[in-house]
């Protein structure tokens, strides 16, 4: 590359998929990965562009005209140039597609900016192939000719009326197999699975992964049809929100990557969680302060905070994390918030037995059978309050709209260490009389 | 159903789409979901019993004779009737193989029985397409229309040579396309992305959302064509690797879920991490009570323990998953372990700072000026040292074939909890010499 030996490159870059040559702009820097792209078949140069990591891509076509972007946009489908418009200023955003020679684009385009980036009208491609009800085998096959051009996959034909409402679809291997004369509305499939553009991107990722579909189209109230939806881009979407899951259980805020991102924004990323966890830890302290007397009395008493808190947060996320399962899987009848909670008793009742005897046994060992009640009664009510919280908090988030799996993180913690401590020492007390 | 109204029940289910058939089967108890099942046609059966979820389908089919059993899998995709299969005993599965009216399928399920359920081979279905180089597009309609039978969705058809050696693919768009009498060896694309029967699911669900496909083919050794396996069920393999992450992460064992399994089950996939953390936490209640003079004399130690066992775990966890995240990326060069652990130890240092000011500020507060150096110290050194827990544990699974996620649950809590104790009460008796 620092030779500047074009003819070498090209060729190299010839042999090698666009997703791989994403993967050496990564090790270059900007001049060189511009350098590299300008080599390049448009075609390829806008696949490449469009495979690019989000946050990359926003500092590396800071340094591009808009010319230049509309060169690259133009030939990209409709739903990657608006992710890429997206995260551009509002200057820029407009300025490329005045600029863009194909009209046809700039039109899906502004179509598509309407949307919000989490629903259906967010995710779809306008690129698609139409048929009219009325037309034969012979016109579609001339017709996907003249739309195939813009549409990489073809998964089916949609069909519509003329009024461009959707009535159903003719799948490839059909119109293959058919007569030529044969009539369009002869073959079709009149039962076909869409969406309306405004159902969120969750819900159209569940309908694909249900019914195994590679593409969807997508409807407005009327039924008209306005694009499709391919299985590509809802992979993405179900990759990404497993990934926000994770970050929200692990108590990471925001979306960093622990090799690009710089010191300052990692920081960021976890400080809220640790300062709520150390905010609550002290309030915790202020009720063993209380507790001093107490303390200086029976020190063993000490040992057994650990436990508690442990005890109470891993019991806390467990129960959380299957309740949040429970409630993103939405199959057949959802048990009540009831039955729920009494299934959660009886299995917390058991846990907390075996953990309270176990830690009951200990206090024997280390000559504290004093301790014994209270340790054991402390983990029985610990078991049973955080079961309680890690049954409710998801399903009160949920409720509220907030992704409940933020419950199964530091937060379900924090608060059982508090509850735990205060419920430990209260019973301390109580048992002791001290 | 209960009225057995056979017709009523038919017609209903015909307007209905297998998936959701599946749901209501969930409803009904044993006899009235087979009662329901042997009204409906073989073909949309045989879907149905495919979209179950393993452990209630294993239940649902013991009352099957093999006989019922083979009825089904004859019109099944090879791969979801090896799925079925190995499922069900030994004796089970090959009598069922024995009495398969469809010979080719049972051929291709012998063949798919000899591969692991986590390769390539495990996951890929027999039914393609597959065209000799040397026939014209009118032959290979011809052919696509005597295969076709078999194939659900034709994503695109495979060029091999007399050897059955995978040269290339042909899509059905261009097939379409074509003049009628060209050849397949003019229009087919040679450049193909193809895995091996060897390489593991997570590869192939690499590749396939790296390059964007819907169908990649698999060939064994020689690059003989095998099979395909097709995006719906590396969709599925995703989504399940995604909660096998939040399930290792919130320290549950097995695949449970809250609403279906028993208590007993709930029971015992939460147990073993709830009684790996009570041990650890009983090992800190040793350490303390080895501290017990000490607490005596202060008794304000005792407030701080849960601020330490909750910032090593929550520091720990942010940095095993973020690691991890890492690690399931592989994008671009991996930063080499140095370099990990010099960022860590930077990103720790200001966070373990931050905190660490914190508490400091806080035992000013309760009056206890002696303590600030004691919490400061004792709280940036296991922020440090948390984070490198966090930093190589995932590293050091990873490189042993353990699910890395693990690195991010209870264990990593646990072990920094034990740490942290055992370095707060050691700053504690040198800095206040008692």
């Amino acid at each position: 590359i620092d030779a500047h030996d074009d003819a070498t490159l090209r060729a190299e870059m010839e042999e090698l998929y666009p997703a791989d040559i994403s993967g050496i702009l990564y090790e270059l820097d900007t001049d060189a990965a511009r350098y590299l792209l300008a080599l390049l078949d448009k075609k390829v140069g806008s696949e490449i562009l469009t495979n690019l990591e989000v946050i990359d891509r926003r500092e590396f076509l800071q340094s591009f005209t808009s010319e230049e972007l509309a060169h690259y946009v133009d030939e990209m489908d409709s739903d990657d140039a608006v992710d890429l418009l997206n995260e551009q200023p509002i200057q820029t955003r407009e300025e490329v597609i005045a600029l863009l020679s194909d009209r046809e684009q700039a039109r899906f385009i502004l179509d598509l900016l309407h949307y919000d980036e989490d629903v259906a009208g967010g995710l779809m491609q306008k690129e698609l192939i139409k048929i009219n009800l009325n037309t034969t085998v012979n016109q579609c096959i001339e017709e996907i000719r003249q739309q195939a051009e813009n549409v990489e996959n073809v998964y089916s034909v949609y069909v519509i009326d003329d009024a461009d409402k959707l009535l159903g679809r003719v799948s490839l291997k059909k119109i293959v197999l058919a007569r030529k004369n044969a009539k369009i509305a002869d073959i079709y499939e009149e039962d076909v699975i869409f969406v309306e553009t405004y159902r969120p991107v969750q819900e159209v990722a569940e309908v694909m992964q249900r019914y195994d579909l590679d593409a969807v189209p997508v409807v407005n109230v009327q039924g008209r049809l306005l694009g499709q939806i391919t299985i590509d881009d809802v992979v993405d979407v179900i990759t990404e929100q497993a990934e926000l899951d994770i970050q929200a259980i692990t108590g990471i805020t925001g979306d960093v990557e622990e090799e690009d991102d710089t010191i300052w924004k990692l920081v960021g990323a976890r400080l809220p969680w640790l300062i709520a966890g150390a905010v609550g830890s002290l309030m915790a302290a202020t009720v063993i302060n209380n507790f001093n007397t107490q303390l200086s009395k029976i020190a063993a008493l000490a040992a057994f905070i650990p436990i508690i808190g442990s005890t109470g947060g891993n019991v806390g996320i467990q129960t959380a994390s299957l309740i949040v399962q429970g409630l993103a899987e939405k199959s057949g009848l959802s048990a009540t918030v009831g039955q729920r909670l009494a299934k959660m008793v009886l299995v917390a009742l058991v846990n907390g037995l075996i953990i309270g005897s176990l830690a009951g046994s200990y206090c024997l060992l280390i000559g504290e059978p004093r301790l014994v009640p209270v340790v054991s009664l402390a983990l029985l009510a610990v078991v049973l309050l955080a079961s309680f919280m890690g049954t409710i908090t998801p399903i009160a988030l949920n409720r509220f709209g907030i992704n409940p799996a933020i419950a199964s993180g530091p937060f379900i913690t924090t608060v059982n260490d508090l509850i735990g401590i205060g419920v430990y020492f209260l019973i301390a007390s109580l048992v002791l009389s001290i």
